[in-house]
């Protein structure tokens, strides 16, 4: 397991932090689709040609699960993450095709202490995931879980 | 490709659809962390015990996931979907663990029509997902597109 650098304390708003990038295939696409979302237009070029999207797309699941990946790797690995309670918005702004190459930015947006464990406190963050024509793809504000350096004092 | 039952004008506010269960196995869940989300919790026993989730449990986009093909293939490929602009909320309510039976279920919240395409229409939905306990691990609101069956009217 790797050493954790990076807790709740040393997280401050504005901070903005590239978190890398990934590049789907066409294989890993229609991969993805066919176990989770196979919908015709993102397993079949024609169908694909014929929809919105104009072309072969990935799943946004799929899209957010490749950020994920981003995140993990890139970010919560040297983190003391404890995991997540959801997300307040996800957009889909753009398709994803094969061979995109997709940049992750996260920017923190708030960050406070956890009520009710003064082990944990808790960050929103802004997740922006940019093709390579600088369009963004997917925009997502989240809360994380962060197990604290120092526990918070009782308060009396 | 399945024949289109349901066009935008066939959903009503208030309409509650069951949409069938699935059930990830310890493989599946080891599969999808190992591609999408390695944290440790994700991937291995003791580090599962050591964290907030007590035992091994899947990436939230996983069960995010499942509750898409759950969607595709007990709703969606009837429909005239058009694919989702994004969701306004996702909670991850409780850890999904190996061998659980999830359950989605899917209610109507509003419809309307696109204002830019005539022959769009755009839905909101809550999507739930319960395990075999009948605690609900995940909370979904998200917008979709769907053809109309008429077009409507131009605007005079």
């Amino acid at each position: 397991m790797p050493q954790i650098k990076y807790y709740w304390e040393d997280f401050a708003v504005g901070q903005v932090r590239d978190l890398g990038t990934i590049s789907p295939t066409r294989e890993e696409i229609i991969a993805f689709a066919s176990q989770f979302d196979p919908q015709p237009f993102h397993l079949d070029d024609e169908a694909a040609r014929a929809s919105v999207f104009g072309a072969l797309s990935a799943s946004g699941w799929h899209t957010c699960s490749m950020a994920m990946r981003l995140m993990v790797t890139n970010f919560l690995c040297e983190t003391s993450s404890l995991g997540s309670p959801g997300l307040e918005g996800l957009k889909w702004l753009k398709p994803v095709y094969p061979g995109d190459t997709l940049r992750l930015q996260s920017t923190m947006l708030e960050t406070k202490p956890m009520g009710k464990r003064p082990d944990v406190g808790m960050t929103r963050n802004l997740w922006e995931m940019f093709n390579q024509h600088g369009d963004k793809v997917l925009h997502m504000e989240g809360w994380g879980m962060f197990r604290r350096r120092t526990p918070a004092a009782p308060t009396p």
